[in-house]
């Protein structure tokens, strides 16, 4: 089994969703710039989900790197992972329509996670498939980020009826815990 | 002929194909859940046809694989079979937009079994081109699973218009034959 | 100059240009067949298409394949090739739509015709960069059909207002002459 | 870190943007050439965006041919960068629907603006991270083209609200200017 036409196909889906998210804004009628303020939810929900999927797309380039070989398993998680990911530009969709409306925020939420976890069943296959001892292994035995991740979704996942100003700040810390590059973050965790 | 970028295009006609299907999911307009439920069988039908072409550019990425020459028979098969699989998103969304009713289920299973003569044929081509002493020639020999799926398929359209279940259960239990690794599979259908 | 890269680029927008086609036909509301009959011109206008990229896909593969550096020239003939095959799926919608009416299937021969063009420049750019005794020089020698093609393609283009029978025999004859291995063609063209 | 995947992501994130924006070419309803008419603004744009979206594509080929490795800062600065562009298909929409009004022609320059931005911090984050004795640092040193783009730009948003053909023109100048050939416009400039 080939690792790099798997990777080829990944990194396909991947630019794919992250680009079909742009047809989710729609381009108004009007000419003024009020005409663009119903957008600015829409917009700022593409940049929140852009930048997921470009952690995504980075976190999964590192992760295949240390893989050997390409069992069914891997190639199913993969799959798997790909298909919550595919769901992101329609929950994004949702979430901006609508104004960060509970309901939406709620399931945006729910999509990350089940990303997440099917992330760490990709992982979980990976390491089953190259080793205990393998570089991964040894990688993400302090994945204080990895374990962090599912808590801040479910937090926002449960405060969306209360407030989504709280679910929104879990999942922009999430991306930005992320984002920001290792050894700070985990300087700053082990504080 | 090189064969790594007939891989490459069929590969991204497949993310195009797998991704594209999420917009037959429209977002809707209310924000709350039950707004939702009228998009479930256009989601289940997402996911059915999501692990169709997953198994298609699984066993494609195998076949591929034992390809020494890539001949114009080869190359206008593969073609012919990624026609084929471009029409799964427009049946996925007739078949969901209107709740598994008789007619687009059948043209459901219409394209499936289209897709596997597709593929059959490519199988023929490869075969051909590569000889009857071929690695694929003798992996195939017993292609139980590759003879029962157009079976299925046809019980699948045939009672369409009985009872869409039956239909339904065919489908995905091609799916299941597909998905559950071979070993196991082989085991069960040869007891 | 990498051609690597070229090619790549080349693959994935043809295999995005021949997949969003499939977004022209819309999923009908009904859910009888005959709410599908509509749809029957715009699914053979797809099948035409899907087929004339299959064809230039196939032409261009063939012809990259004797590139040996990457001019600039050759970088924008090849952008300047896929933009007017980027247009083919909006051809395609507005012919298949309107059921082969007089002035749509003008404009869709147009655009086959400037696409024969632009492939021709293309072949010119890449014959200058790399010598006239080059592959692609000698094997274009006796180009019959490459020179056929764009004359039936106005023909069809003129006969679009007396009858588009005729023009849409010219498109798919032009079409079946490069589908039919060159052997065989060229047999029957020098009888 | 690996170049090729980048090099590959970006690759299909450009072809597919560059290919999306085909789907905002709504295809008309009747079948006179006239019906076409209320095309052509969008139909310039479009061609305006296809021709920056290919400079962009040919300037990353050459710019990450530089580069030796890929730190986390020039992932980012590549993921920002294809950001801007992934507005393109967007701001092409309204500004052509809208027939060059006023405010979508600033947008316009905008996000042209932003993505030459983006474009100069990907530049600073390789030759960063590739020393400054690197191949693209010396290669950049008299970056005319580079310097004057962005002040073509800010004219061109400037004056949208003066005469939009002004700003028309500043923005189908840069276009030219990257389009002619190195040596040949080099020599004008320095005229």
């Amino acid at each position: 089994m080939n690792k790099g036409r798997m990777e080829a196909f990944s990194d396909g889906v991947l630019a794919i969703i992250i680009t079909i998210m742009v047809l989710e804004i729609k381009v108004p009628h009007g000419v003024e710039f009020s005409d663009l303020t119903s957008l600015i939810p829409i917009f700022l929900s593409y940049i929140l989900s852009f930048i997921y999927l470009g952690i995504y797309w980075n976190n999964h380039h590192h992760m295949m790197h240390t893989v050997k070989k390409v069992s069914g398993g891997i190639l199913w998680a993969n799959l798997h992972l790909l298909f919550w990911l595919s769901l992101v530009p329609f929950v994004t969709g949702w979430m901006g329509e609508n104004h960060f409306a509970q309901n939406p925020v709620a399931l945006y939420g729910f999509i990350l996670l089940m990303a997440a976890i099917a992330y760490f069943i990709l992982q979980g296959q990976i390491i089953k498939s190259n080793g205990k001892d393998s570089v991964l292994a040894k990688a993400i035995g302090k994945d204080i980020k990895g374990k962090l991740s599912p808590v801040f979704y479910i937090i926002g996942i449960g405060f969306a009826w209360i407030s989504t100003w709280v679910s929104g700040a879990m999942f922009v810390a999430v991306a930005l815990m992320w984002l920001i590059p290792d050894k700070r973050i985990e300087k700053i965790l082990s504080e």
